[in-house]
């Protein structure tokens, strides 16, 4: 299959990944009105064409948190997405880390922070649950602390898990015990070079951080049942001082969608926020993140490091996004699609395509830098 | 089947009900625009996420008409759902008592007032269709009083029955006599387990509470007719004297669309309302529910209390028609295609998901009670 | 097939017409936009609901240009519609006539003006187009005179003929001589019912009244040349005298689509006029009749009866339309299809449909005359 | 295949081309947001029907740049669509000059310049892309004037090219040697009639103007990787200056989608602007032309002459970009799709096509010549 896009990475990964992993991935929560519309949103922005400026030295790079970067984006926190192909988030922050740009490690990763601190050439991100058992949480900061990780993405957007439909369906959620992994093993047998690959020489498939805490039970049927369990809905403000007192580093806050809790945040002293509904994953039927942002970026862009993310297929998505007031971006899926069609080669091609397709958009809104990217370049 | 949703309960219904039946149930009058318009209106209202605000202790209940729910919905009167299967309303009612939500028996049920009463564990709601034959009114809700039914629902949006296409095709409208039974029976034996279960084990098929008045022509062949020739075109205001002289108890007025009528009922006494327009299955083209009801609440919210239905597939549907100024809602379709599903197992499991659907649906929209949920929690 | 409906009379005329026929009736001119939005847009207009209001006598007669009429609906001039069935107008007159609603012949019909003056039982509408030979007018008018038509419908919006592709593509326009016919012969044969009942039995297959200017080339292959060249791009205001002089009756102006034209038609002494854009076959892209009509009937409603047509497929779509302004209607393919479908009986239970449709319409907008439909039964 | 529209050839096209050139023609740039933008917001703008105008004398013929032409349409320039029919710019131009309209040679055309000045029997338009080499952009420009074209087209929307994935899927682009073109060969296979009368008959495929610097690299699979070194990202408006110096006649800079931009190039001394986004094919989420060209013609039409292209599929679309402040039109695909399909006689057919339906659309907004047309015959 010949790859020339965001999109022909999800079809590629559709390809080798059994149901239950692509389902996992690609769906959004509930009836996914949000999942279409961080799409549709997007594309619905029109980019303001310039001509005739001299475009000849584009320069992409950016600083977030004090670190320069090659491009104003970084891989986003994602749950499992290790196991889109073997030891995952080992290949991927390699990729990361050849392109210069942020990786973003899960709470709910596949590999322990300690592999992904192995494989990496760079200092990575480290993305936290709240969860109720606070000597954990202690613990993982610890061990977020130790690998040196450059910023800390603390994610409130989960008091409680959304339910995804598709999850039902594929047996990932719901079902238990062995009618759910004889389900899963059946998709799996369609899929023999990822059963190969990932699942029987990728090994062991335990969720490296949490598999400490869920006490044996390593199987991703318990993934779902242990996070409805353990994450914590009284999760608020003022647990941020038992974060701060834990992490002295960048503190960016994950999943704002509305001014006034943005305001709250920088209140609180947080570096960054990320604008995000989770990717449509969550509260499904809030904003999508292209129309929650601008007022966002309005009220507190001055205070703190505004990043956004969901539904970012392309560098013109994330020119679009910058030009909507963030100053970078989290891709989530992209990379995530690319990881499971090609491992980390595939990581490191999707990026060049952003790269690439950046540079189009910057060229034709007649930018070269990124910070001359705003809404003077949107079309009224 | 795994059944995660209502979405999935409705085609578990289409799988197992001969299409006679399900079609009538899943449809809607004319060319169906507000049955669509319902659904797309209620998924365009965009819910407003607030976050790291402690959402550990969640309080569904609330109080109707008096009466203590654990939950702010209903099930709607829906004629014939008790032949979704066997002897179905009686399912359905124990499924909605142990739930602790109010059941509401259609005028045109499967199962007559005392069958319905008898395996009831606590009062329901009797809906109530006006009726030219005004001893047979009295009659019904004398049985209602009887029963101790604890609120009656007056349904004032059928003075004419409207029509709805999908039936004439299926031959439940329009075919009298013979060839539409024989066409029935034929859809009946493609569903072998629902013609044993509900179609032979269910028996008698009258309509309880109309059998009397029908004569002995007890098939649903005759439903349609007898509809058209017994509903009072002549029901008017002045009619409420009446009613109001027959039932002491609460008196709700269903199928209000209009502020002016909702001022009306408020001045006539009523103790409220239901905003609705069955379902999409009688004038087609009026507005979607979710866009009536907010003048009506603004109207007569102080004044009676306001219920919503039409288009409500998951409890994030009725968080948002809260947020529009219901203060309840009823469950039409969604409980149909439960029970014709899996019976009153299925009633139970769907409530649960409407249930675990609205704690999510608060939880990131930072509700702890019901009464918090107001148009604070909508995206501007 | 049963028919419950108008789209059902769509369908029921697409398996027994020849496919040059059917898609000839059926579409409209270059890209089908003001075909698709005449549909949509009527879609689009709400109605308002009103309960509880005493509407057990609803008169739906009317009177148009001094005639009662049961509905405020009459047959639309549609050319060749008598080849939909055998001797079609004939057969739809008297449809028309039992109903009680006018009947329009169309300049192109397929039975002459005597024919279908021997077949009514009630005076009937004569619909003229502009021809360049005016001694040939002269005689068309003197013929609809003498067959006691008590309105003359003078249509203006064919000055030139727009282009329907789909008539290329059957090869009803475009390949004259014999391998147009051969193709149309090939799509009659795989229709044997039509085939047999009407392409022979039905025959002569005259143009009927203008066959005497067809000079023997009476195939239907010849029509649309013989339009292109007879028809008069010249026609203009002046062009009314001349009718005026030939033409004591009601004269009606056919194809009105702005208020600036509505006004010179009102100046001009017309009668009425009907807001048309001839069922999306002449301009694509002009605006549908629905959005059309407001100002229109705003800017004349009092001077002369406003009637509308376009996209009418249901008897609520006429009352949106009265709603909107309109006096009265007309109904094009409705009746097209019905007759195409089932002759004479299917045109009666075509207005069957359209009168029951209409009294729901009244019943639940709470009107009980034709005169109290309008602009505060529909929602704002 | 019976061909009446320019929708038809398009479908002509796709069955007679192999894969890779249809999909190269057909498709635009990344998610083709501004593709289906052109067409779509085009078929929005609502044209407004006026009757009874005397419309029996209509012109279309206008004047651009001096010159005298039968249509306010040119067919725009369009590379490597020599491909598309044996020799095929040399057809082309043929067809264009024999209806009276302006072709325009395109850089990357595969004819070189001067074999379409010796098809051709009038003066041509030559369009320019500015390119690293100064010396060779020097030398088009002595091919233009010895040539006599009456007009050049310097086009500024593509400092660097954008990414059109179809390009990739066939391979076109990105799978550069044997890979690429033993899957083009393929695709060439299964069309055999364009294989042996283009691909083998219409030989050398050379990129006529640049082969002389592709130095002996003279398949297409050379031209993306060609284009993306020698096209000038510096591009800028200093530039014009090097081009007026080499170029005396018309100057026309195509490309332009903001009045900004527009107003520079009217002080720069240009003659004309074409308000195009590449059809789609460069910067994919800009305005579409249709919503682009009112700033623009409002503010610059008087200062110079305003073309529009993008998405005109009919001579109803050139009548809308008129209307909306357009001079004249580029018709790019248009013409394309009519010489692959049928070579010279399906240009000639398309013209025609085009101006029978500008007819219409004239006479049905009671145009008769063509600066007539404006904003007032278009619907509020
Ligand atoms: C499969 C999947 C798993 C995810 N897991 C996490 C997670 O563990 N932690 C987190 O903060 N966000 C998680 N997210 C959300 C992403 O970080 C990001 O917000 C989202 O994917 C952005 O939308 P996009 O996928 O459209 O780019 C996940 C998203 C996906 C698709
Ligand atoms: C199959 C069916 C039968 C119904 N029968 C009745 C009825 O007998 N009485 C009544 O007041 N409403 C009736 N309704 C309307 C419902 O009470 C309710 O207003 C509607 O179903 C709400 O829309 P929903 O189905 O989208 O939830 C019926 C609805 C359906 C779908
Ligand atoms: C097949 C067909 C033929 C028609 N022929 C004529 C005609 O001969 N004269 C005329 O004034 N209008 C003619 N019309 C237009 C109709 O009178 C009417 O304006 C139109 O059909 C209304 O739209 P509707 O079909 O959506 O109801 C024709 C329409 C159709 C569909
Ligand atoms: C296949 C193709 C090749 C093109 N090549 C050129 C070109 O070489 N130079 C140029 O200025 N524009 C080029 N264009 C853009 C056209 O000149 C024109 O702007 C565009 O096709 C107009 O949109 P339309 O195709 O929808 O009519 C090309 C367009 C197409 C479709």
């Amino acid at each position: 299959m010949i790859i020339a896009s965001v999109p022909d990475f999800r079809e590629a990964a559709r390809r080798r990944l059994p149901r239950f992993l692509f389902e996992y991935m690609d769906g959004g929560s509930y009836a996914e009105v949000t999942l279409r519309r961080n799409i549709s949103d997007l594309e619905d922005i029109a980019l303001r064409q310039r001509v005739l400026r001299d475009v000849s030295d584009i320069d992409l790079s950016t600083s977030l948190f004090g670190a320069h970067q090659a491009l104003p984006v970084a891989l986003a926190p994602v749950g499992l997405a290790g196991l889109n192909a073997r030891r995952g988030e080992a290949q991927a922050v390699r990729a990361a880390n050849a392109a210069n740009v942020p990786f973003t490690l899960s709470t709910v990763s596949a590999c322990p922070l300690p592999e992904v601190a192995a494989a990496a050439t760079k200092p990575f991100w480290f993305q936290l649950y709240m969860i109720r058992d606070r000597a954990f949480m202690q613990d993982l900061l610890a061990q977020a602390v130790e690998a040196g990780c450059s910023a800390l993405m603390f994610t409130v957007d989960m008091p409680v898990p959304g339910s995804r439909y598709r999850d039902y369906h594929t047996g990932l959620a719901g079902s238990g015990g062995l009618k759910g992994a004889a389900w899963r093993v059946a998709q799996a047998m369609v899929r023999p070079e990822w059963a190969w690959d990932v699942g029987v020489m990728g090994r062991p498939h335990h969720l490296g951080n949490v598999a400490p805490v869920l006490k044996g039970n390593t199987g991703i049927e318990d993934f779902f049942a242990w996070m409805r369990g353990n994450f914590d809905p009284g999760i608020n403000w003022r647990d941020l001082d038992f974060i701060r007192s834990q992490w002295k580093g960048p503190l960016i806050i994950k999943g704002i969608l509305d001014p006034e809790d943005a305001r709250e945040a920088a209140k609180a002293g947080a570096d960054g926020i990320v604008v995000s509904n989770h990717g449509g994953r969550q509260l499904d039927g809030v904003l999508s993140s292209a129309r929650a942002l601008p007022p966002i970026a309005e009220a507190v862009g001055d205070d703190l490091t505004v990043l956004a993310d969901g539904g970012i297929r392309s560098g013109l998505d994330v020119v679009r996004m910058l030009a909507l007031g963030a100053k970078g971006v989290l891709l989530g899926r992209a990379w995530s699609y690319a990881l499971a069609a090609r491992g980390q080669a595939g990581v490191a091609h999707m990026l060049r395509l952003i790269e690439a397709e950046m540079r189009v958009a910057m060229a034709l809104t007649g930018c070269t830098r990124i910070d001359q990217i705003n809404r003077s370049i949107l079309a009224a």
